[in-house]
């Protein structure tokens, strides 16, 4: 018997001192992060913004693309492209990082899609209001979720699907909730979800299903693989554990100086350096960043930037250094309105979610005579 | 003393088992390869064409942006970008692979970027010739080569540089070399070297020098560290070694069927199959792609595509296949009009370049029951 079990192995931690296998790399080759030195972006070029596909990009025609809208309403629903561009606009800046970031950091590392810290990225996503559309479709009495499936197809675990996440309809009715077909005042890219996709701001990645086909209303919480068996924080392999839902504090530097090209260690000259960097949260909007130059035994403020319009967008930062000759350790923890405040142990969890452990930027300044 | 050969390691090859490790895992996570699945486009969309970024992007504003034309020439050009975009524009399409990919596939496996085998795309590069330039400003006699240095900047092996790289003078002066300024027909992104990069058609990346602030005309060969240490084919480290010139024929095969998650083995259902991919070589046209379905036992020839109009765009291919249940190892080789053919042993260097190994596709078919 040739069966599905053959290409999916169970999820397992790595073992003590096991190098990255050959299978994060295949992941890590496809998936990548966004280059530290593009923190200097409010808003992340095309193609420098992070990317997470769980199977293939799929090939959509615009042509044949619909998208139905069914389940528990009293009017179901079936838009084409140009219908649901005759739709109001709406434009959503939003910072979306991918909850997996930080997991090959984590010891025992979860093997899985080996990101380090940079799995983030923002962009202008303009569609329609996914409220409005639930409203024209109407939730029924009872309502209590909206799945949302993608056109992307594969298998995780042994279970072969398409990609569907649930979310509650509380937050589907969200007035900053988009159906984007648009990112950045351009065509979605493929890899991005063309033609069309959800963005529910503050949420970590894996609720922006892309590829979007179908929307469906339910009067029970859903329990597919994603919610039920992926996204969740275990401590042990058995738990049915917590909902990975949104964003936690994080801040980033951006790396000073210049980069030694296999190390990635910074070299940065003596003398008087600015650094900056960007602070998020999807629980609540950051109202402090500190940093640290000697891998967190000392904090300092920074300085925060002009406060953004949305919430769930990256807060710029600043920091005055005087760097004088040796090695540092830099880094850099937010805290947000709802007093959470990034950790310097780490928070871990079987699947290598939300690891916002503080970031490591190591600077060597050298002596001004070399 | 705090120096720069604290930032850099010695070049050195994998111990044997040895996984892939932090340093190489950083440089994945930035650099990132094009999906397999964008094998299906002539022209790979933006931000799925792959990166190779030696040190950090630059951060280049396109009012204060000028290209010198210096060195061994009667007349020095100095040329801000409208002077440069006031020229006639041409366009190329073009393949472009780095030279370091399948460095990971290789046994022992030199520590670097660690490729597998998709860091390859072909776009459409738009910008002014070269050539003419150079005739512009006028070679002298005894020039042999052409210096190409971008702005980024950075450490490597201990040695601190710009990015530059020498080319024969014959190359620089061929009619489809061109000073880049658009990708697939909008700006080039910071990624790609914006606001201008080098396009050599024909070669290795490392050849296409980004951020291209300065051309310099020299009457004898360049010795900098990317055309004497760095991209050089050697068996030994102490070798002088011959340089990495053009990209060694190529076939890859479009990964059939659907994915699973983590192994990205192949789920196929049994039945006819088209298989799909492209294929290309910078030293000749390529004339002949051959399909196995048994991992290099036995070999059938595909069909190949229409020829396309410039010798160093890929060429698209197919094959059919009559899937039945087992498992199947697929790849391609390809063979050039030169007479060189993909090998199926690796072609071992200790830098890990040109590692034109026949790809394995691993599918499962599995039986129609289950």
């Amino acid at each position: 018997m040739t069966t599905l079990d053959e290409v999916s192995g169970p999820g397992r931690l790595a073992e003590p001192d096991e190098g990255i296998t050959a299978e994060e790399l295949q992941l890590a080759a496809r998936n990548h992060a966004m280059p530290l030195e593009a923190l200097r972006y409010d808003v992340t070029p095309l193609g420098l913004h992070y990317l997470l596909i769980h199977y293939d990009i799929p090939d959509i025609s615009p042509d044949t693309f619909r998208l139905e809208i069914d389940g528990r309403v009293g009017r179901p629903l079936s838009l084409d492209l140009a219908e649901l561009r005759q739709r109001p606009r709406i434009t959503q800046r939003v910072t979306l990082e991918c909850a997996g970031n930080g997991r090959a950091l984590l010891t025992p590392r979860p093997v899985s899609q080996p990101w380090l810290v940079e799995a983030v990225g923002t962009a202008e996503w303009t569609g329609c209001s996914l409220a409005d559309l639930l409203r024209d479709a109407g939730p029924v009495d009872g309502a209590v979720e909206v799945v949302f499936t993608g056109a992307d197809h594969g298998v995780e675990r042994g279970v072969e699907q398409d990609y569907q996440r649930g979310l509650p309809l509380a937050e589907a009715l969200r007035a900053d909730a988009v159906l984007a077909y648009e990112m950045n005042g351009g065509p979605l890219p493929p890899q991005h979800g063309y033609p069309l996709r959800l963005v529910i701001p503050g949420w970590y990645g894996m609720a922006h299903v892309k590829w979007l086909r179908q929307i469906t209303v339910v009067d029970t919480p859903f329990t597919g693989f994603q919610n039920d068996v992926a996204y969740r924080y275990r401590q042990e392999a058995g738990e049915y554990g917590d909902p990975v839902t949104r964003m936690r504090p994080r801040a980033l530097v951006r790396p000073p100086g210049f980069p030694d090209f296999m190390s990635r260690v910074r070299v940065q000259p003596a003398g008087p350096v600015r650094i900056t960097g960007r602070a998020w949260s999807g629980e609540a909007p950051v109202t402090r960043v500190e940093v640290t130059v000697d891998g967190g035994t000392t904090w300092a403020d920074a300085t925060l930037g002009v406060d953004t319009t949305a919430p769930w967008v990256w807060r710029s930062w600043t920091f005055d250094w005087a760097a004088t000759p040796g090695r540092y350790v830099l880094g850099a923890r937010a805290t947000d309105a709802s007093g959470q405040q990034q950790p310097v142990d780490q928070p871990w969890n079987r699947g290598g979610f939300a690891n916002n452990l503080v970031q490591r930027v190591e600077v060597v300044v050298p002596d001004q005579s070399t």
